[in-house]
């Protein structure tokens, strides 16, 4: 059994990125520039969004964290997204969500300039992922395909089993994997809440993307022996015996699953770092595109 | 074996849209209005667009059916679609595809403003669709849907595996059936030329939609008894004994697998008519979605 370890690929990424800067910066270029809007005091939202505009220092990209009330108007964001779209120092930039209940989310996300939407959430960048068009895959989705392709894990004639069929994860990677690409060219196979039978069809995959939310849903009965599984299920359950009082689980039941499997991720450690070091990654796509 | 009678169900939309029309009419309103970009005397081309235009006459609604030269540069051909995009008197326009080889097919995409691009293939409207926001579904999943839909062929929760990845059918198809949607939740596995053992995939098909463009790929072999088989393949094949010298046939062998089916889609005669049919229908939605 072999960790994919997303912790120590993320900081793989984030070094080779950094080493990208400085050169950028030997040259005189332009230095990638991440701003990040943030509305409100959710502690969990602000906890992640610092967290990406420190990776953003630690890398030596530019970064603008904007604060605004929990009561600003769909108008007012709008207005500060212009700004974003029209400043030319600003490469990409993320609204971080949720959004408070006032503003319609889709309506946000559409009005951000899809040549700076690093996040890869407006429609006209899922619609060039789906058409295999230069785009900017969402970070999570992305993370894995890199992991996929660090680790040499073979996908090319592969069964895949997605489980889950959200707009973030399980949809895009069903999309992706399938495709003519250097990780993808897979047999995939996307289940969801609907789907019969679902441990026959989980049986036959060779690598299982779980992404329902269902802590420890995937058994070790369900898969085949030497499966690839790949967790991107992240749940808190109360634990009295950890000193935090909880603990960290994915969707799959990693102990007994780990045993059968070739590649698996843990968690926390695994899906979940690659995802800022992937939002770097298209942020300096974004500032390579733009110049 | 019952049979999904495209030629007829597409009869049945037209006669509905010509319905449509007419109260529009009486109302006063602004009736739909269709047009098509066509370069060159490409006979096939040519012969596909005019049953198009013609199509709109028949349902009432108006057309407008623009010829250019072989020759037409890049720039004349964004020029003439610019001027489509601004005319409020038109609703909706196509680029009849093949284009010459001087012009960028893609750049002639996006260039269509995603509102009037009734074909479905701007990204944009591809990521809403792959997200399931309103948008232009394109022509063939659109009425693939619509014929599963109009027989009551039941999609949720059955197993469907469709065969081929274009970007056209069976990318979207595989996108569309996995949603959730009236025909959808299905547990989709998309199929292409890496699939190995791809008999034993198919076997567990409930519903086969076969888009890979090879002449009576699919056997009665490779199907279980009661299968859903939509045939999207149309091929000529030279045939003395026919008048015309050839005939039409699609990716499934009709007379071996239709007496295993409970549902089946003739070639010609299929999906094929639905086509134009779905067409008028996303240029009366555009036209509803514009006034």
């Amino acid at each position: 059994m072999i960790l994919l370890d997303g912790k120590k690929t993320a900081a793989d990424i984030k070094e080779e990125i950094a080493l990208e800067v400085n050169e950028l910066k030997n040259k005189g270029g332009k230095i990638p520039h991440l701003a990040a809007v943030i509305l409100g005091d959710n502690g969990a939202s602000i906890t992640y969004v610092n967290a990406k505009v420190k990776a953003c220092e630690r890398v030596g990209f530019g970064s603008t964290l904007i604060r605004l009330s929990e009561n600003t108007s769909e108008e007012a964001l709008l207005n500060e997204i212009a700004i974003l779209n029209a400043d030319p120092e600003i490469d990409g930039f993320i609204v971080q969500l949720p959004l408070p209940k006032h503003i319609d989310d889709q309506k946000i996300l559409m009005a951000v300039a899809p040549e700076k939407d690093v996040d890869g959430f407006h429609p006209t960048n899922v619609g060039k992922m789906a058409l295999n068009l230069p785009t900017f895959i969402s970070a999570t989705p992305f993370g894995i395909l890199e992991l996929l392709d660090r680790y040499n894990v073979e996908t090319s004639g592969k069964h895949v089993v997605v489980l889950g069929r959200s707009h973030i994860v399980g949809s895009p990677m069903s999309i992706l994997l399938s495709q003519k690409r250097k990780v993808g060219n897979a047999t995939v196979t996307m289940c969801h809440s609907r789907t019969k039978n679902l441990k026959e069809i989980t049986l036959q995959a060779d690598i299982v993307i779980a992404a329902i939310g269902i802590p420890e849903f995937l058994k070790a009965d369900m898969v085949k022996d030497n499966v690839t599984v790949i967790d991107v299920g992240i749940t808190r359950l109360v634990d009295a015996s950890k000193k935090s009082g909880f603990r960290l689980v994915g969707d799959v039941a990693f102990e007994e699953v780990a045993k059968k499997s070739e590649f698996i991720t843990p968690v926390p450690g695994g899906v979940g770092p690659m995802t800022i070091a992937m939002l770097l990654k298209n942020t300096l796509l974004a500032c390579q595109r733009n110049s």
